[in-house]
């Protein structure tokens, strides 16, 4: 079933989804008020944009030029209306391809920023046969590892390009080793906890192509108070112009 | 000016420090409270172990024999004498002696932990000529690297055996890279903050000799609150019987 949704407290911008395929959630509103941004961003990449939330969510940030790349036929037609809707056709722009084959088509070092919310799972970890072709796509390395986001990233980032990652703390080691492992110096963590005294549940990484070495670890982000509601921190993330948004350099 | 100070709070333990030397701080008292240890714990080694306040410390939690390595004579020499003011020299071993030749001397496989405080800064790093030897062995991988510490823990811990080390979070990259290149996979880390909203400025890590991937990220500490007092969790540290210890496996 196809839905028109507010975006989570965003007054005036609205997202198509289909509930029968992966869903944006709190990861895609957490990328894009994370990575840094200045007034030099002219151009975002987003890798597996889905629906375009996170396009959608940047340009609230940036007059940045951005496109979306996204491999599956329904989420990318729910990205163009969702874009459509808002009116965003002119700083976003979505493509229907796989980005594997994208990436070796176009100009190397060419984006500021490279945004990605990667599949989560491994192959045969948490499988479910039954799933849905196009939410298996969305949340396992069936077509896109880690690897494949990091090395493309390497390719198109300018130098001192930005990658920024949203993941799964289990996968930390991996994201830090690989990104170190083609260059892109791990610059700012920030973990995210769904609830005091919880264990985290979400990373938030940020590297830079070329980078000198220096890490920083950003204060901890809680999701939910006790009785479930959203902590401040999170709904000034939903309100539009008082966005407790990174630091612009 | 040699000095005996209690404990933090230990109300029945004391440490003899020397003001002209490497105090013992907040780090050391973080890292043997952080350190998985159970009833099967056996045997303990602290690398740089210092005026022994780590062993003092994991003396309140475990029965283990616990035995400290110090390179230089006048901490060992504090060490000696705040281990017998405690009555401990049953249970702490303290030896005058270089690690590396120490862990050369010694049949591998014996530890079931090994804790570590390693000199933090890289040599050339913030380095202060007119620092006192002493100190800048403590304070600077002179001595000792990250890397010694790692590849000797892979010596001398039994299969499965437990690393424990406190660093700073700067660091984190490379510790986890040489860990994952010694087999000791990182298993829990936990960040230190100095207050609500403040970066993280210590890193509490522990690895497993040959043990399975899979990364937790506990709860954020806070060390103080804002008006500069430890906070409610660091105090239970220092509070004996009532130290909110990591969890007993």
């Amino acid at each position: 079933m196809r839905i028109l949704n507010y975006l989570l407290g965003y007054e005036d911008l609205k997202i198509y989804q289909d509930t029968d395929m992966f869903h944006f959630s709190l990861d895609s509103v957490l990328l894009p008020n994370f990575v840094t941004i200045n007034k030099n961003t002219k151009k975002i990449l987003d890798i597996g944009t889905g629906n375009a939330v996170i396009p959608i969510i940047l340009s609230t940030r940036t007059k940045a030029n951005i496109t979306g790349v996204e491999i599956q036929e329904k989420s990318y037609q729910l990205g163009l209306e969702s874009i459509h809707y808002n009116k965003l056709e002119k700083q976003i722009d979505i493509i229907h391809s796989d980005i594997k084959k994208f990436a070796c088509q176009i100009e190397s070092d060419q984006y500021d920023i490279i945004t990605c919310n990667p599949p989560f799972f491994k192959v045969g970890e948490d499988s479910h046969l039954n799933e849905l072709k196009e939410k298996m796509v969305a949340r396992h390395e069936v077509c896109l590892t880690l690897e494949d986001v990091i090395k493309i990233s390497k390719k198109l980032l300018k130098n001192n390009g930005i990658l920024a990652l949203v993941h799964r703390p289990e996968r930390l080691i991996d994201i830090l080793i690989l990104m170190k492992n083609y260059n892109i110096e791990p610059k700012k963590i920030q973990f995210v906890y769904p609830k005091m005294n919880k264990n985290a549940n979400i990373v938030l990484i940020e590297g830079h192509k070329n980078g000198k070495p220096g890490l920083t670890l950003l204060p901890p982000l809680y999701t939910h108070e006790d009785n479930g509601d959203y902590t401040k921190a999170i709904k000034g993330y939903f309100i539009r112009g008082e966005k407790n948004v990174s630091e612009e350099l």
